[in-house]
Formats: structure tokens, C-alpha cells, sequence
């Protein structure tokens, strides 16, 4: 049975530790900065905790690294080498963080948004792996393939774009569903109106290319109605951000027209 | 039976007619400017068509304008009155537009997004209606009641600021879901792996506030990520773009921390 180790205890780590448990991996040790964190998952696994990277267990057979990428790092350094595998779950930091702390090391990359009060189906989440041998490229498959059925081997600069285009397509996106809440709450309407319109725009572009999924005043190019909704936005970065996104909807509709022509 | 002519015919007009002539309405004829727009619907629905204005019947009771906002105007001035009900179904445009041209109007604003090669449960989109006499409204609101559960009375102004919002949340998420498409697209990726992401932002607001539901460097201030990540892009529309947005998103998360403190 694989002893694995969890560094940090955060959202991801949450989700995916109780992921591997279900599938009887053992989780051995969980390590935080916090103690709060560190606890609080701990008490979710039923294992011992620590705040004291001193005190992370030798014997495990994988560590998971999944801490802020600003602490990653160092917490790397502090971790005392052995002949374990290390991996980080981090989107935008190249496998060779590790080079240099440890001899086997590699990414386990799922690409989800994980709040800590919502489950996530694993099962349904692509995996993205990395690692620095062979051997331990298969392991690092084995464990992907036990919780998920869709794993991919990429680079860190593969990974690196995938990070950026998942900002895109979630962190963006909600940000967009949070100025649309706050332009109703100001009209005294209720969020809920959106809903069906926000699930159609998702679940469309299963079926559709999304450059042939857009619609709205940007793509028809009906100047008239694109300055009059910049006008009623009061806030000036939002008015950019509606003048921005609206001018490259448009470029895209028009490189797609000539493609489409070709 | 309610006797209706659809002046216009695209998406929206399409999936209209279609949910109200399976609801048992009457539609007796379709005008577009287009012939070939005109001719397909006429056929969907099995009824006369005509791209001449002054050929549109008189004998309807209800004349619903579902046109390009830019083509709305001319048209309510170029079709002879009568003593039918006349809406339209768009969100910026005020219902004012019939004045001086029709005794009785208002508006059915459907808030959903349109395309013509997907079928769309009407009966979950919510409808907004307004109209300039209270038995309109009444007429408007049953009609509305039969073809969906969400029916809402709302003003001119209230629905401009609805379909602001649903430009945010519809086109604008649209056109990050086709930024991140273009970015996976040039790394050799497929777009599918983004979609149980999408799927999980999208469903997550259901029960969470967006602002709550953010996730991503923006939010956690990672600096060094979001500078990386700008770097990646290559077009300078799209980094104004990536720096806007995380702005904003920076801005609204400690506008909540201090609501929160408060």
C-alpha cells in the first residue's frame, strides 16, 4: 500500500487526500503552517498532523507538496531529502523547483476549481503528470489513473499555458458572473435570473467551438447598444474590461470569418 | 386562440415560435427581410412567410418584433397599425420605441441565449414583460405564465441593467471560454479538458456568491504568477485584458473582507 504524505492543507489538498483515502492509499502525516489547516484536515483523515516540517515523517513513499506557489519553495528546501517520491499539484511552477532538494520528483496536476464546503467528483477531473524518470512517470500514471479516468503526460510549459487558459475559463469567468451580480443587486434583482443563462453558456460549448458559440451586441457589432451598456457602467476599470473584451470578440469573429472563407 | 406573427426570424424568434405554436398558439405568418430567413422559419412552423412589409396580414393579435435592435425602429414605423398588442423581445431597447406608432405595446424579453442549431427548454428561461396598459400587462403575463414558471414585470431601465448583466455573464464568459480554446489550441491541447472546469465554475454559483466562489492567483494576490502569466500572451489586447479583470477581482475580494469585518 502507498504511504503518502500531504505538505499543506488547503482546498486541493482537502479534496484530493480524501480522494486518495477512499481509494486506500494511506495518508500517513498531514503538514501545515497553519494549525488550524493542519488540524482541520488532519481530523477529516483521522491521521496525525503537524505544524513543524521537522517533524514530517521519513517513511512515506510519496509527499505531496500543495501549498501557495510563493511557499512551495522553500518549504521544499526545508523538507529533509530521502528516497521518496516528492510531487507539487501546482499549475504554474516548473517541475524543476525540486532539482537539487531531492533525487525523484514530478507533478500530479488536477485541473479543477476546489472550494473547501463543495465536494468535486475526482473521477470526472483530468489529471496532468510530469516526473524526472521513467519509473516514476508510470507510478505517478498508476495513482492518476486510480482516482481519474482522464490523465495526460505534459511539460511545465505545457502546463504553464493549460494554467493560464484554466484562469480564463474559471477564474475570469466567475469574475464576470460577479459584476453581473452586482450590476442586479443594484436594480434590487435577484442573481437567480442569470442561472439558466450561465448553465446554457456552459453546457453550449460541450457541443460548440466557442468562437461559433458567441452571441451578443460585441459579435453583431451593434455599436449603439455597446456604448450605451458602457455608459451605465459607473466604475471606470469596468468600463475598460467591457470596451476590451467586447473589441476582441469582435477581432475573433472576424478571424474566424476569413478562416472560415479560406 | 391567440393569433400571432412573428416579425423577424432568427434564433430568437425561431426557438419563440416554435415553444408557442407547441403551447397552441396560432402563429399565422412569418415576416423577415430576409427570404431565406423568412423561408426557413415559415417552413419550421408550416406557415406563410414574407419579406414585404406591407403584406404582413392585420388580422393578428399579437405582433411580436424580434429583430436586430438596430432594425427594430424602421420596422414598428414601416408595418400599418392596428388594434393588436405589438412587443418586442429585446433587452436594451425601451419599450417607448411603439410610441406614436401603436395604441397598445410591450415587451417579452426572454433572457436566455439563442442559437439556432440547439434546442433550448423555454420553459426555464426566465421572461420579462412590461407594457403600456394593465390589461396588456395582464395579457403579456399570461402568455408569459403559459410558456414558462419565471415571469417578471420589469421596467425599461430595469431591463437595460438585466442585459448588461447578461452581457457579462453570457458573451464575456463566452469569449473567456474562446481566449482559453485559443490558448490550448496553440500548446496542441484540447479544449475538452477545460470542460468539467467550466461545468464546476458554472454550477458552484448555484449555491455559493460569486465573490465567495473566486478562486485563482488574482484573488490570492500571487503576484509572481499573474506577472508570468501576462508574459505568456502574446497578443496586447488580451494582457490588458488578464490585468483588468485580476484588478477588479482584487478590488471586489477586499471590498468583502471589509464587508465581512463590518
Amino acid at each position: 500500500m502507498v504511504k503518502v504524505i500531504f505538505i499543506g492543507a488547503g482546498n486541493l489538498a482537502t479534496h484530493l487526500s480524501v480522494a486518495m483515502q477512499n481509494k486506500q492509499y494511506e495518508i500517513i502525516q498531514v503538514f501545515s503552517r497553519s494549525n488550524e489547516s493542519a488540524s482541520q484536515l488532519g481530523q477529516v483523515l483521522g491521521v496525525p498532523y503537524t505544524t513543524d516540517i521537522t517533524s514530517v515523517k521519513d517513511n512515506a513513499d510519496l509527499y505531496i507538496f500543495s501549498l501557495k506557489d510563493t511557499a512551495l519553495k522553500e518549504t521544499v528546501a526545508r523538507l529533509k531529502p530521502n528516497t521518496a517520491l516528492w510531487v507539487h499539484t501546482a499549475g504554474s511552477v516548473p517541475m524543476n523547483i525540486f532539482e537539487g532538494y531531492i533525487r525523484r520528483y514530478g507533478v500530479l496536476y488536477p485541473l479543477q476549481t476546489f472550494s473547501k464546503t463543495r465536494s468535486i467528483d475526482i473521477s470526472t477531473t483530468p489529471f496532468f503528470i510530469e516526473a524526472s524518470a521513467p519509473e516514476d512517470l508510470k507510478l505517478l500514471s498508476d495513482i492518476a489513473h486510480s482516482l481519474a479516468t482522464k490523465v495526460t503526460i505534459t511539460t511545465s510549459e505545457q502546463r504553464k499555458y493549460l494554467h493560464l487558459s484554466a484562469v480564463f475559463a474559471c477564474n475570469f469567468t466567475n469574475h464576470m458572473y460577479a459584476i453581473a451580480n452586482n450590476i442586479l443587486k443594484q436594480q434590487g434583482l435577484s442573481f437567480d435570473v442569470l442561472l439558466p443563462l450561465i448553465d446554457e453558456t456552459a453546457t453550449k460549448i460541450h457541443e460548440m467551438n466557442p468562437i461559433k458559440a458567441q452571441t451578443g451586441p460585441a459579435v453583431r457589432y451593434d455599436e449603439n447598444v455597446m456604448q450605451a451598456q458602457q455608459e451605465l457602467l459607473s466604475d471606470s476599470i469596468e468600463k475598460e474590461i467591457y470596451h476590451l473584451i467586447s473589441k476582441n470578440i469582435h477581432k475573433f469573429s472576424q478571424t474566424d470569418h476569413e478562416q472560415n472563407k479560406l
